[in-house]
């Protein structure tokens, strides 16, 4: 991975904004590598719940450089028998918990690409029973920028925990049935429905004949936010080439009343007349 | 602007930091630009709102170094047909969406200070229908701390969108009135009456004999906090230079019951003698 | 302290992160040394209240680097006649108000490690009377972080202002009474009681027998989180060395029903029996 200690780490954790873990993290890795540079990817995902972290990490890691150092702590089993993990994938590199936070990265990884970190000197001593984002996963991290091969932390495994993200499911030729997975700050409701999902549907139509129909509400889809009228809901093809359903100048999932886990249904206008 | 990779680039969204959105933003521009030096100005500004980060913008930006680049994205009309703009003020740099953000640092920096941004090749392809911060905004920030000069971007324009920020008028010789811009972490309430108003209602008496109205109270001009007891309101020249009321160790915002867009009169003791 | 630009600052406010102060912050501190490695440790503590920002930071520090400067601004009486003070320990430098926020620090520091900040060319002109975060402690700091020593800030005192954290108070030789000083992000009920504390009382049998009375509910001392059921009150040795009282999967802050100050029993299950 080069020998240039200016190397981006990020940091993904639960640990929100109030509390002096994150910066208790740079720290450590400060100490052991001066000239990492450190960047909040995201602090606010949901508490002991690896499956939205996995979400935001698989959707995000590709907008650093390559060989970027990716700390993923989400980790409600510190301090048990859970394996500290390092993967690779597309030229960067993760840390974080065997809990299925890493599991999406692993299977784009390919074979052999996660190996459990055992190799303890690289560890801050004592390890506490409650912080191995501080103990563990910010010292490799640390030197893994510093250039240390990945495989000077451990053995290659192959039963780490696997998290297969829910999928859509294609109910005959007309309709996508999705759901749910991250409600962002703004309220917009993103959801598992990709891009190329849509097109598979829209191929024989033009994709705005589509409808989205959730919580009893049925919402068009659009090419941006402002086709919609203030304060009527829509459909938009999001960020991360996710579908999303937003209210303009709205907060959709306080309209609509719904959040993460919610079922919604795609179909053409013809097929389904609306809820 | 010099070519020193080392720029500073600052980020002004809405955001808030329950999203990886200004995470992947700093990929960006570190893709881009691994030296630049990115400082978070603030995130937590209204949703959809650009006249608060206006404000937050033109009282902030002349505490960083020359050639800083700000970006400020605050957003609603994304992916519509609102232009990307760059605008230059005091040797500084901002880019942003047309729609009043950037307005009162354009009125600052004078004719031809503000371009459209129109050099797509300069851009994160595709550019995504809902995420400019990170498609065009970022990636133009990380260009121009590598040495790009403004003219690469676009042509200047003039018809960029205005936003004044609300000025107080002054009623008689004795009184002015205001209005609230801000509340801040502490429930301060940041008025829109700088010091120098101030000074013309008080030029031919102290400063501290003027009170200001609010909310059905009344609450003296002081040099600062610990003057009042601890529960009493109070109003102070805060540190952007505008008047502040403020409840010493107490919060304003929730004692008198007031928010943004809140109205207030300041007067000489004897002329109004309170309400 | 070295002469490398590249030294580290961390920032600990009751800023929260609803306001552009931190970022502005830290604007002062590139102006003066654009090499500065700048940290958030922590923004979310109690405001106007010392207190927990004094123990964030006693328990941080050590995780930076030696020579690292933490500056800390909870300040109520900004403006008013608190000193700006200075204080050194274990190579750490420090910057803060003279209002306890120090105090833990420097009494680790031992004598002379003390100073009133009274150079005012280091200051932002002209500085206001509600944010010494960005007119004093920033520049001081920035100036620090490019050599300067401290004794050109000003001479060393005697008088700071001493804050005492909570101890905790051992009755007979079967139980403990401590507190709760911090409450983190999880809800985890962080005590004043470390692990020293509970090796004296187990000295004669196994940790583990001991267990924790608080607001009428008993929990056992584990080794981990997950050696108690989801939703099952418990405690452990924390990551700073304190015991914890928390809720496997859950927030012991909200089910418990206590907060900062309360009160908290350990004896051995013999002694007394469970509440």
């Amino acid at each position: 991975m080069g020998d240039d200690a200016r190397r981006v780490i990020t940091l993904l954790t639960d640990f929100g904004g109030s509390d002096p873990f994150v910066g208790v993290m740079k720290g450590v890795i400060l100490e052991i590598n001066p000239d990492a540079v450190i960047v909040d990817l995201y602090h606010g995902t949901t508490a002991h719940d690896p499956s939205e972290a996995a979400f935001v990490l698989v959707t995000s890691y590709r907008y650093f450089p390559k060989g970027t150092i990716h700390v993923a702590v989400v980790d409600p089993g510190v301090g048990g028998p859970r394996r500290p993990i390092l993967a690779t994938c597309d030229g960067h590199l993760f840390v974080g918990p065997d809990n299925g936070l890493l599991g999406p990265i692993a299977e784009r990884g390919g074979p052999s690409s996660v190996r459990a970190i055992t190799a303890a000197r690289y560890f801050l001593q004592p390890v506490s029973a409650t912080f191995h984002g501080r103990d563990v996963f910010a010292p490799v991290a640390g030197h893994l920028s510093l250039g240390a091969e990945p495989d000077r932390f451990g053995h290659p495994i192959e039963d780490y925990v696997r998290l297969t993200l829910p999928r859509p499911s294609q109910r005959g030729a007309r309709s996508i049935t999705g759901e749910i997975l991250h409600v962002d700050r703004f309220g917009n409701l993103v959801t598992n429905i990709a891009g190329g999902d849509l097109e598979l549907l829209a191929s024989e139509r033009p994709m705005t004949s589509l409808v989205v129909q959730i919580a009893g509400r049925t919402a068009p889809i659009v090419a941006y936010y402002a086709q919609v009228a203030p304060g009527a809901p829509g459909a938009v093809i999001g960020s991360a080439d996710y579908l999303e359903i937003f209210v303009h100048q709205g907060d959709a999932s306080r309209l609509l009343r719904v959040g993460r886990g919610a079922e919604l249904v795609i179909s053409s206008e013809k097929a389904e007349p609306g809820a």
